[in-house]
């Protein structure tokens, strides 16, 4: 492994040129959780009534605030905020409101209810509570945030924004879900540094957070000393009532519960509010009740839209739980300051509208231009740039003096940080001699994962319980446990969906966590949301599908994939591999490792295949390649392919047909994707072009 | 439509031809829920040890009970068994046990734990409380049973065979997993009449088993008078903790509580075991705490291994709690009885083997030749063929009374029984001369929803949540609630693997209920497995999936379809239509309603699209067919095909080309499926052949 300096270690993953030109820092003694200035012109909500005669919309602002108190019967409690003098937190609170109401007006188009309803929380989270460097998003140690409720991204711009992202500049929340832009209508990681993960498909985010949590666990029980504590960050998250519905988040908190993921924060905007309208006329259950026989520690804030204190006092309490994820219920207002618009499903995912904007600039006081971020709330926040280069120049030093004590397990932890793997791991691989004695591709995919759990130091994953049918388990290693998180082997029990979903977020954590998992192919059905999202954000997520084609057996159509090879062909930025025997497994699995920019869906059979001549690793990683030919002058009477379980097939065939004279070429098309990606050279050498392919179906027409 | 006798109305159900050689039915005093007769020859648990000397397995019985108590500890206290005489119920009781171990044995496949452990409340269920008419599976009134855990159908099999189902004779049984049989290896309503949804992939029959309640209770409501409960079952599902862990399963169960089903009685197998072991690995959350905050009344049975008088007395306790569905958590050991592997995962998924089916025999005093049905236990089961019949022909004369005080109604109810359309339903789906002005296909999808809902009496339906971007609303109709159950707007929250599995199950009920269920198109991966299960299932429900394609707009590549079209059209025995225009929309939905036996997937466009000159209903019912065409004599210059809202590119091409003299055809090639499915002539006529294309392709390379 190259011998990367400490110090340089966190910089070594800035991949991205990430510019510095952030307004000058300032230092500051303010303290987070002080209000810090009273010295803000912006009216009170007394205040606000003085100022109605000048309402545009023509209605008294006090009637405004009436109807917005009926409005909010079921939701937050506004009575409980006594007029106090406007301080400096209800002034960052309303920037980032207003940024997101400005940015979803300016674009015409995007979700503004729950930014206005969630600032509160936002700011307190990222400006108190939350560990990072903003001029290095990738820092390994810093606290991750999700936003599981990712259609309300503007939230989390105008955070980073503020915290001094250079990802969210001002131009930037100005071309919010422009093309091109930095600032995409859901949050996608592979476009915004600052962003850990993409969400939008509801419920997933909350899962990613329970796979980053869990990396951090496992690292944190591997690495961590006594004198030390190398690896200790949070995971924070927010999600929505329709994340509460979704199964998948159902399924990933269940196990974060069986974990006691004592560092997984849940924030729980509950507004009462999807887009159908109340949540009354879908979702009556007692979430609380509900998390709590999850084995969660449930805390319920009755006041988010101004409960800065009761937030604080939340958040510090749920860090102090230590052995439970914490879910904070937090009951808010969605649109909160929209007089006519807030709790209601008019103001989640539509521009407010000029009228409404000025009427809900007046309402919370906000005299300011679109875009505005006041000299007082700017001057704080600038503190977060050299606060956060501090915190990981800190961890940096820790670093060093860890790498001092313990040269060789900071050596490992760096290979997992940087992602670089070890040298001379592909020898791990096994490889087959022509007369091996064939095995079902699953069997063989178990010696992979077996060796190469001993050259990969982050190589974890499981099944969905079946971990003896797709044989999944790592047998050096015991099972990641609430008491024993330093193994290795991942119990999923049977949540598909959860468990790639958080596999995702394990993915994420950093550049060598290899989270792989496992099912029946078939059942892919139940996961195919994560799938896309391991596509989409770019995650290497290895997912060891068994119990290929109609060679499941007698378990019948429920449990047999047909449709699916061709499903996942389709999918962009998938690798679809079918290996047909040993070699080609190994190919496949040291395809999947290098792919460090996509998914691998591995196809494998439950049946023994034989060792075919001619297979070998490096094939596969052309997708496709020539088993075996008798032909000359690249003039094959006859040219046939295969894949997986079949390839063996057109390897008989072959022999029958040479046996009748014939000059035969087998391919075997191990991944289409790959193959499609070589040069028009490698596939006319193969003989395998688009013109080729048409003439062979016109012959057979 | 056809004046069908009340009388026959039922047996007309009876789609399948079934044999009534059944054995001579007994009429019978014996009231369900007594034991019967204590002249049974077999001996007790303090008999089996003087066995012991015979043991094959050279294993004192003692020791093995022994070695058995111990394995039990975690799961339902055996010691509560109090030495009794044996009763034909432990006859019946082990009776189904084996016939489970004997067919799993025969086809050395299979699962036959569930079965050991589920057979008392499977006895229970079947003899004392469901009611049901075994020559006639498909009569309408019947309770609904649905065996969630779908790997235990032995357990299914063996019930119906008892009960005298002509689907499960003793040769069925013993042809269980065979290639042509009638008892797959998971259940297959199409295969198997008496089996109401095909189970197996996890999670899913709980939520099918919501739907089959919320069908009871949406048509108790609007049929049932003061003085005639036409409509009035239960449904019944047993559920292991496989399906608990599901997400989908979560999803069904909070929507069941919310609409306070309560005629839904779900009994839990919760033995502790799943295929990877001991369920404290991944699954230790309060399953019934987690109930109580959905809404579910719950009982807990802490002896399902013997526990007779319990399981009765919880179901009937569940049968008088009206407004909440019940869960039943019946405490079981999986394999209960087999001394060696009982408890364990060795007996989930495999046959017990020749030593373990003795030793097993042994241990429950079991010393008959394998699938032997005891005497008394027929002759106690054979009264359910005269009681069924006389179930339904007592409900009959009553529907026939129904039907002389409340003509109409009865009428639609019939319709709904029997399935037939009303005469000239198609004359509602709205059609456009091409002068008309154009709109997207979702709103012009909301046309068809809001005409077909005044003819179809039970087209029932809803979004994910999304009722206002899908335009998925009955504007004429309320929300199905708990209080409501009589309206037809379903609102199902964000849940679409729920919405899609309940959809299915809506669907099972009889043949008249026409469920449609809506999200966006992408969110199908969501939903996907239960779409496979519609397809499998022969069910079917229309998927009303908007926002197709890039068309979606700013919401980014989380919320756009790109593979999902190519996926579905992969998927056997679904329709995958992508409709261009309002005249096809409204084809599409008759090709929907039509297809009895399929699912149809709908891809619908978020932004508008032109009404296209010479699309039309009758085109899209045959796939693919000519909208223009200006060359003569069949020779087209070229062939311009589209689908959706491509095709108006493909006219606007052809316009171009026209103008420059090509002779141009454009084809509309709405479904490929059903395009398919069309003659060689039809398809030569329009010019698509295989040949065709190959051709085409080749003058493009």
């Amino acid at each position: 492994m190259a011998s990367t300096s400490s110090l340089s270690l966190s910089n070594s993953l800035l991949a991205r040129s990430v510019s510095h030109h952030a307004p000058a820092s300032h230092s500051s003694d303010h303290r987070p959780g002080l209000c810090l200035s009273a010295a803000s012109p912006l009216p009170t909500f007394s205040g606000l009534k003085s100022a109605s005669s000048s309402s545009p919309a023509q209605i008294p602002i006090a009637a405004l605030r009436r109807r917005f108190l009926q409005r909010q019967i079921r939701a937050a409690a506004i009575e409980t905020l006594a007029p106090a003098e406007t301080s400096l937190v209800d002034n960052s609170v309303n920037t980032i409101r207003f940024l997101a109401v400005d940015a979803v007006e300016n674009a015409n188009s995007g979700h503004p209810g729950l930014p206005m309803g969630c600032a509160p929380m936002g700011h307190v989270l990222y400006d108190e509570f939350i560990k990072f460097n903003p001029k290095n998003p990738y820092w390994f140690n810093r606290d991750r945030f999700v936003l599981s409720a990712g259609h309300g991204c503007m939230l989390q711009y105008a955070l980073l924004h503020l915290a001094g992202y250079d990802s969210c500049k001002l131009e930037d929340l100005k071309s919010f879900r422009q093309w091109g832009s930095k600032t995409p209508g859901h949050p996608e990681n592979f476009e915004t540094p600052g962003v850990e993960v993409t969400t939008g498909p509801l419920g997933q985010g909350i899962a990613n957070a329970v796979g980053l949590a869990l990396a951090e666990k496992h690292l944190a029980a591997r690495f961590n000393k006594p004198d030390c504590e190398i690896v200790d960050h949070y995971t924070y998250c927010i999600l929505g009532d329709g994340c509460q519905m979704e199964g998948v988040a159902h399924e990933a908190c269940s196990l974060a519960g069986h974990w006691g993921l004592g560092k997984l924060i849940a924030l729980y905007d509950d507004n009462h509010i999807s887009i159908d309208g109340d949540t009354e006329i879908a979702f009556t259950e007692d979430v609380s009740k509900r998390f709590e026989a999850l084995g969660w520690h449930v805390i319920w804030v009755k006041n988010g839209n101004n409960g800065y204190d009761e937030i604080r006092a939340a958040i510090k309490e749920a860090k102090s739980v230590k052995d439970k994820p914490t879910m904070i219920k937090i009951t808010t207002t969605i649109g909160y300051g929209s007089p006519n618009k807030s709790n209601s499903y008019a103001v989640h995912g539509s521009a407010l509208g000029a009228k409404e904007v000025d009427a809900t600039r007046k309402f919370l006081g906000w005299p300011h231009e679109p875009f505005h971020v006041p000299d007082d709330v700017k001057k704080h926040w600038s503190r977060h740039i050299p606060e956060g280069a501090s915190l990981e120049s800190e961890w940096n030093e820790k670093f060093a003096a860890y790498e001092q004590k313990y040269k060789e397990e900071a050596d490992v932890l760096k290979s997992i940080i940087t992602g670089e793997l070890p040298a001379g791991w592909e020898k791990a691989l096994p490889t087959y001699a022509p007369d091996s004695p064939g095995d079902a591709t699953r069997v063989l995919s178990q010696q992979n994962i077996n060796n190469l759990a001993d050259v990969l130091p982050a190589f974890v994953g499981g099944s969905a319980d079946l971990a003896s049918s797709n044989l999944s388990l790592m047998k050096k290693f015991g099972n990641f446990q609430k008491n024993t998180p330093e193994e290795r082997n991942i119990r999923f029990g049977v949540r598909e969906h959860g468990m790639g979903a958080i596999c995702n977020g394990i993915a994420r954590h950093c550049p060598g966590m290899i989270p792989y998992c496992a099912t029946f192919f078939v059942f892919t059905d139940y996961m195919r949301a994560a799938i896309r999202i391991s596509a989409l954000s770019q995650s290497r997520v290895i997912y060891v599908m068994t119990h290929d084609s109609i060679g499941l057996g007698e378990d019948g159509p429920t449990h047999q994939p047909i449709e699916h090879l061709a499903s996942f062909r389709a999918m962009p930025n998938v690798l679809m591999l079918r290996p047909a025997d040993g070699n080609e497994t190994s190919g496949a699995y040291r395809v999947a490792i290098l792919n460090k920019k996509r998914p691998s869906v591995l196809a494998l059979s439950r049946q023994k295949v034989p060792l075919i001549a001619g297979t070998s690793i490096e094939g596969v990683e052309k997708g496709g390649y020539i088993v075996s030919d008798n032909s000359s002058d690249n003039k094959p009477d006859v040219i046939l392919m295969g894949t997986g379980t079949e390839l063996e097939l057109a390897v008989e065939a072959a022999h029958e047909l040479r046996k009748e004279g014939k000059a035969v070429r087998v391919v075997s098309l191990v991944s289409w994707e790959l193959f499609g990606e070589q040069s028009a050279e490698y596939k006319k050498e193969l003989g395998i072009t688009a013109q080729a392919v048409i003439a062979a179906a016109k012959e057979l027409c």
